[in-house]
């Protein structure tokens, strides 16, 4: 981060740290957002990325909706002050209790990912006297030539319908006395450098639009989910103007409000996991670097292969740097954060940087090995500010010791 | 579990559920402790198996010991009931706060997992004008035969020391006025369906022990880790009386303590988790039964492509089955319990139970897509209670509220 005093941050907020430059939040969002131009659009942070409610706070007021996975995380956006009626909620198992919620707070709708699904919403609906603005996710059957844990768009996969069902729901939905579809949404998969595969989803996606306008059900939504890649390495990031113009492309000139669907494009590369060095040790030929994070604070690594740039923020140029691991304390060989990078020799006290690690970082910690989840902290106008406390042992047995 | 009432439990407590059989627990405590007979033994659960109070409870007053790997599991371990004297404290990564408490707590010993780690430990402890009791960990280059993300003995791991190095360290501690060895370590690895590894490693670690003792360390613990697989499928846990006799041939009459760190021995077979079908999809050719639980209550499946037994607790065994993939609400094709396995049809409401549970279960539990961590009981005399509350919004949100 630009300016950063890493280590009067570490001494004021201890170790591990997530750091986030809200700055950076902001205009990620901004250039996004600008690429539609006239046209309308509405860009639905995906909160599963990171759910910190000062995150959500400062996207719902530049204006942002937000795309949510279960009735925490509307609940979450509604909390940080966004709209409802800017607010999305996907998922392939939304239980009868969050699609109450979702719909008494009134949101702009409910991606449906199922028949079954369908039946529920509608069921629920009823039994509140409301009508309910559904989206039918539908699955394109494309390939997004990404990680398979994070690739959903072909049809092997548990997200959405094929086109031909898709199109018996929204008939259905559109006879419904309880059901309004008001969009369509599609989404291919996560982390994709290549956008070409967005694109061609769109098109599949517009042509099936057509159709159901033609057969009377019209939509006003094109949902277009997320997947934008970032830089994590040297990856080229896919270029926004080409990503907004083919989506225009294809639209054909209809008149629909884009939706977008962004996470990881928006906070990856804004956040930062600051870890101290505990120990050096060499094995046989091989060397680790122990830190204070572990896989408990970033699983990425160890559950994606996922590679996370590391800076030594105590290191010279001219320092000589050999090949280690940077590994966690948790006690397992699956707790690393980076293999075979080259790194200068470390001091126990010294500070590492796990870059890009915004996204799918805190979001997925857990309390493995009874470690205690980070502290995370925005650095807004160049000023630090807690926005996650760090956890206390107390945290961790709060819901257990009344029960021993 | 036997005669136990999934509706009514689900009824009670919601689900997804951890359910633990108390009885099973304790029994599989006694029928390790018991293999040792009159050769003094000490069984230190490990306590990242599955680190809930009343589990820890349990054991404790049936006079098991602890193996910890972070302090915050040795806090568990006292508020349990557990004796000080019976808490080893192991892992790569323990800082001077870590040593500084286990110190004064006055556990049984510190293993030590690197030359830079004795250094720390033996500054802590002069800090503190006290004596450390510690181990060492052996890394005695054998290779266990499992997932190579619980694989721990190969020298190209992060963990112990090799045996060249542990004679330097062991006659550098026995000078130091700071620390006081008192034991040897090793630990090859997780899940062995085959224990032969771990009798090899015994006999290069007691050889070293006589080699030590000849020196002038004479040590009183020989610890020989964990280990002992179980059974997930259709795998032949290791008997018992084999392995323990295999570890006693290997001290070849030495009189010294045997401690053992079983986790998942004791507690995966003890536990299950309970869910509830949402909905039931098919995508194409690709059948998918969608639960409550998800890859944030159970990741092993997604991170190491663990096999679990999922059972339909409401079919009969006349059903017809098809296969499915068994996955959870949350948005990532790596979300899933069980691929391709056969099951009957399944309605919403239906009833799942995801066996062998009981370890690396609920304490890798996250809160992945702002879901809330499952809520915990034991099943003790044919009664259920509560052992941890199911998280609620407020607990999501309780370290961010008041920041935003």
């Amino acid at each position: 981060m630009k300016n950063a005093d890493y280590s009067a941050l570490a001494a004021q907020f201890g170790t591990p740290l997530y750091i986030y430059d809200f700055d950076e939040i902001g205009q990620r969002y901004t250039a996004l957002k600008s690429q539609f131009g006239a046209h309308k659009s509405l860009i639905c942070y995906a909160v599963k990325a990171n759910s910190n409610l000062s995150i959500l706070k400062l996207l719902a007021s530049l204006g942002a909706g937000f795309d949510c996975v279960s009735i925490n995380e509307v609940k979450r956006a509604v909390l940080a002050g966004a709209k409802p009626y800017k607010i999305i909620f996907s998922g392939v198992g939304k239980s009868d209790d969050e699609i109450k919620t979702a719909l008494e707070i009134g949101i702009l709708m409910l991606n449906i990912e199922s028949g079954a699904e369908l039946e529920r919403v509608e069921a629920v609906a009823k039994s509140l006297g409301k009508k309910a603005n559904i989206s039918i996710r539908i699955n394109p059957n494309i390939d997004a030539k990404t990680h398979p844990y994070i690739s959903t768009g072909l049809s092997e996969n548990k997200f959405g319908v094929v086109i031909e069902r898709a199109r018996e729901l929204y008939l259905k939905a559109h006879k419904s006395e309880y059901l309004e579809p008001v969009g369509c949404h599609f989404h291919i998969g996560s982390q994709l450098i290549d956008i070409t595969p967005i694109h061609e989803a769109a098109v599949i996606v517009s042509d099936f639009v057509s159709e159901l306008a033609a057969a009377g059900v019209e939509l006003k939504f094109f949902d277009v989910g997320g997947g934008i890649g970032v830089r994590y390495d040297d990856e080229s990031e896919p270029d926004l103007y080409t990503y907004a113009q083919g989506i225009l492309a294809a639209l054909k000139g209809k008149e629909m409000t884009i939706v977008c669907e962004p996470g990881r494009y928006i906070v990856a590369n804004a956040g930062e996991l600051l870890t101290k060095v505990l120990y050096e040790k060499v094995n046989g030929t091989k060397r680790f670097v122990i830190v204070d994070a572990a896989m408990n604070d970033l699983i990425r690594p160890s559950l994606y292969e996922a590679y996370h740039k590391v800076v030594a923020l105590n290191a010279k140029n001219s320092d000589k740097t050999s090949k280690t691991d940077v590994v966690g304390p948790i006690c397992e060989s699956g707790d690393f954060l980076a293999k075979d990078i080259a790194l200068p020799s470390q001091n126990s006290g010294d500070l590492l940087l796990i870059k890009s690690a915004g996204a799918y970082g805190f979001s997925m910690s857990s309390n493995y090995n009874s470690r205690l989840r980070a502290a995370e902290i925005a650095i807004e106008n160049g000023k630090a500010r807690l926005i996650r406390a760090r956890e206390s042992f107390e945290d961790l047995i709060r819901l257990e010791k009344g029960l021993i």
